[in-house]
């Protein structure tokens, strides 16, 4: 049977928590914050939600791909943010796109882009909509005469693999778990395992430099593009296939990250991996948070590049039931489809213990050389659990919105001599503040996605008591002063988040004003209407209607 | 003393091959082509250049910082590559930059560009001097008064160091040798070694994206940075110091290849690398070149990442005196400052066994534990032969230009599916080409600088005798044959040697027309009088002067 997504939150109908899961959950959040278990909000029905009627009609040649179906144009309104999920099950759609296109070739897109250009209509690419940053919304302003989500979904072919090369070209509307079915009967994956995994496609993780499996060495997207394919209202931009170049800036480089503003995702040329058949692990035990951030900044030095290489504090250890003893952990693995592994976990191990590690010898596993028991279905103990809590995790937000709770992730890099204090102003900031505003008791956890010779990329979880009718406010607040912290810090406004609209305020004091200027000009040279996901990386104001050229030099 | 940096070619006077070596180079010649050996052309000495006079003065705040010394301004009028070094040889100074400004801070930089922003004098941004594409050139035209060489050698420290996170923020104008100076006393090193190294700095080495050190993984300086700043026409460009991000498209990448056209790179946060104690290497002889490409690939799929792994078809072996039996050699080495790197090269050993290629179990060497003989004096046997031939080359091709011979070395990268036709496709092209100017007999060899996973990036050499008076005519068709036959099967125009002016005919074609239009409408945003470095990446006449906004869509 067909799965059939939420309009309203994550994932598919019949997944998350049950009926019974929720009440446990409420009792959960009682027990630890206080007050009455409280009543979820139902989700909404589409038949609940009163959407202002399409302020467009498609011309003739485009009325096949475009649809104005209420439960399409309710999917689309947001991403899954908290406070898209908040408004959702507040039965609050008042901008959805007003229309919905699905284009199944690239002559459709280019279509849809003349179109759009012509008339003034925003045109919002649309992947798997899992963004967390408003990156999909269609609340584009007046001066756009409506809004088009583009889904890219019918594009999802692996089109070609060259296996020599272990490269595959590969349609960027294909998801997650679409995409490993292509690649596995020939030995192949991407092993790209963003938390959205399931619901997010190639051709979103690459416009917003999406983080991944591996804990070191290729953390990002980025890492495994050979070339890519967009297309621009201004005509096809596509690289050509190499390994590595150094002819000029990259054109590749300059479309990661564009969260589309510059054009719509169509293709990539990816990079694959042989499936791994040796797997080597262990978790090591920490008396605190800084000893385990030690050891994963020795093991992050060591040009050992493991897979995982995971801290958890203490505190996300327990919530995610990877160990209630108080300690932080390290979970460390490795894995190659090439050779075994014991030199390296037992240096890695090494490592952990000089830092004040505890690992039982029996808890380090090396494990392979056969297809069997050494691909994803080898885990279990901490690692294992840790892993089932962050695919749930999503659903469990959405349930803890509805309970009036206030959720929040927020991600990061810093170098490792600014973490102490990053850590600490962004625990305080965000605790004081969760308190201010009345979200009380309030718990911040911390942990390590990536690291990197230079620093770690940690991921901050926040989760406090709600009240009614502030929740969203408290959670605005929360966020705001987390945004704010890990500016202040010498953080990055987010490790692989993107950026999209919520992000745009610290985004926009952390890149070097020139290259703003030079990104404005490069998004009105091939999106000269402006049309393109406004609001996202730069102001449609900066691109349409700019009144004349740059200032002149010494103006600055 | 002080060295002499040659005014006419590389390096310094007093290195390089003797009057006794080159008349020895000279036979060889003879003995390998035929006909008899020649006379070199005795290098230029300054006063024999009779240099125009500067067309601008400077203003007199920048007066001190300015110099119209002719051994400057003919120092500073060429890069290194055959045609310059023929150019020189043959008296030819005909469009030496008007002045050299040799700017002490930031400050100077910021007067410079404003002045010649006003003027519309052309700035021409210059490290080492050593590109080989006329990278550095000021053959501007006459759309400009004028053209400035801005030396950075006098920012030449590194100003602070990060001892946790590895990483130090660096002036752009050092040099390679007085870099890694800076940094011993801390343990650390870049470790980025180009052939260029003793010639070229780090401001250089970004601007052009330079390939460096290691063989595998980190190939490119781009890998390596953390923030870059620099100044341009419309102000400071200052990234933030950050281990990894996902917010928006890269401003590092924007400023890594753009060869001095977006501004002058001044300073970079730049990670670094433990000193290594350990280190483990092997030369593997193979039947062909192929049974060693594949030998690299399977290797470069291994996960195991050696720093070396440099293949040399038998002539290139030949060649540099590496090895003369007429095999293929594999030359490999791992490298580490933290562990004993045993079961690394065993394995790749392995793999190379596995491809049919030769090693003595004796021609296995492992070592390390102690500083002692594990850094970079551990080069003995072949490897360590192509290492002295590869330092020595430089000055070699110089005297090989002196004595009419055509030299020329030309790379690129390629997916492994497009290897065999792009080698057999430019050597043929080189050869018949070569034949058809008179440059006759010729040879061409093959190396492989760096791998990747999904392709090696193959270097040639070729070497042909010469004659006069066609010498530079033969070495501009070798030159054309190569870059149209590289393109035409598959490989970027240069994987390391830059754009320049001399590679942007393929290097037009290669990029995407629409990331050509945003590059163009980049620049012109921070450097609005097109001032910097001009005709190179993109034509000035697309910049200023460009007729009204970029054209609409549906008109591509």
């Amino acid at each position: 049977m067909q799965q059939v997504r939420r309009f309203w939150g994550w994932g598919v109908e019949g997944e998350g928590p049950t009926a019974a899961q929720q009440r446990k959950l409420a009792e959960t959040l009682t027990a630890r914050f206080g007050g009455d278990p409280a009543d979820p909000i139902p989700p909404p029905t589409i038949n609940e939600i009163d959407l202002r009627a399409p302020r467009i009609v498609p011309p003739a040649a485009l009325a096949s791909v475009c649809t104005d179906d209420p439960f399409e144009r309710a999917g689309h309104t947001y991403g899954k943010s908290f406070r898209d999920v908040w408004r959702a099950l507040h039965r609050d759609f008042s901008c959805p796109p007003d229309l919905v296109a699905i284009p199944r070739s690239e002559a459709d897109i280019v279509a849809l882009l003349d179109w759009c250009s012509d008339e003034r209509i925003a045109a919002v690419p649309y992947g798997g909509g899992s963004s967390v940053v408003g990156g999909v919304e269609c609340d584009v302003g007046d001066e756009y005469r409506g809004a088009v989500s583009i889904d890219m979904r019918a594009l999802d072919r692996v089109l070609e693999i060259d296996r020599v090369s272990r490269a595959a070209r590969i349609q960027a509307g294909v998801y997650g778990p679409a995409l490993e079915d292509q690649l596995r009967p020939h030995g192949l994956t991407l092993r790209h395992y963003p938390q959205s995994f399931e619901f997010s496609t190639l051709g979103g993780w690459l416009a917003t430099r999406s983080g991944g499996h591996y804990a070191t060495l290729h953390t990002h997207i980025d890492d495994f593009v050979e070339s890519i394919r967009a297309i621009t209202p201004r005509g096809e931009w596509e690289s050509r296939r190499l390994p590595g170049s150094g002819a000029g800036p990259s054109p590749d480089r300059a479309l990661l990250g564009s969260e589309g503003i510059l054009g719509v995702i169509t293709e990539a040329w990816m990079r694959l991996q042989d499936r791994p058949t040796f797997r080597a692990s262990a978790t090591a035990r920490f008396p605190t948070f800084e000893h385990a951030a030690e050891a994963a900044r020795a093991i992050s030095q060591s040009g050992l590049y493991p897979a995982n290489c995971r801290v958890l504090d203490a505190a996300e250890a327990g919530l995610t039931g990877a160990d209630d003893s108080g300690t932080a952990l390290l979970l460390l693995a490795f894995e190659s489809a090439d050779h075994p592994l014991g030199p390296w976990i037992t240096r890695a191990v090494e490592c952990a213990r000089d830092h004040g590690g505890e690992v039982a010898d029996d808890q380090i596993a090396v494990r392979g050389g056969s297809n069997t028991g050494a691909g994803e279905g080898a885990r279990d103990g901490a690692a294992g659990s840790w892993r089932n809590a962050f695919i749930r995790a999503p659903y469990t937000r959405d349930a803890l919105v509805g309970l009036g709770a206030i959720s929040e992730t927020f991600e990061t890099a810093c170098t490792w001599d600014a973490f102490p204090a990053l850590h600490e102003g962004i625990t305080s900031a965000v605790l004081d503040t969760a308190e201010a505003a009345g979200a009380w008791p309030a718990v911040v956890t911390c942990r390590f996605t990536h690291v990197y010779p230079d620093g770690p990329a940690p991921y901050f979880t926040v989760l406090a008591r709600g009240t009614e009718p502030e929740q969203l406010a408290q959670w605005e607040a929360v966020k705001a002063a987390a945004g704010a912290a890990l500016t202040k810090h010498g953080g990055t406004i987010t490790h692989h988040h993107a950026v999209g609209r919520d992000h745009r305020r610290w985004y926009d004091r952390q890149r070097p004003e020139p290259f703003a200027a030079a990104l404005r000009a490069a998004k009105a040279a091939v999106d000269p209407a402006g049309i393109l996901n406004p609001g996202v990386i730069v102001d449609p104001a900066d691109v349409i209607g700019l009144p004349g050229p740059a200032p002149g030099p010494g103006s600055v």
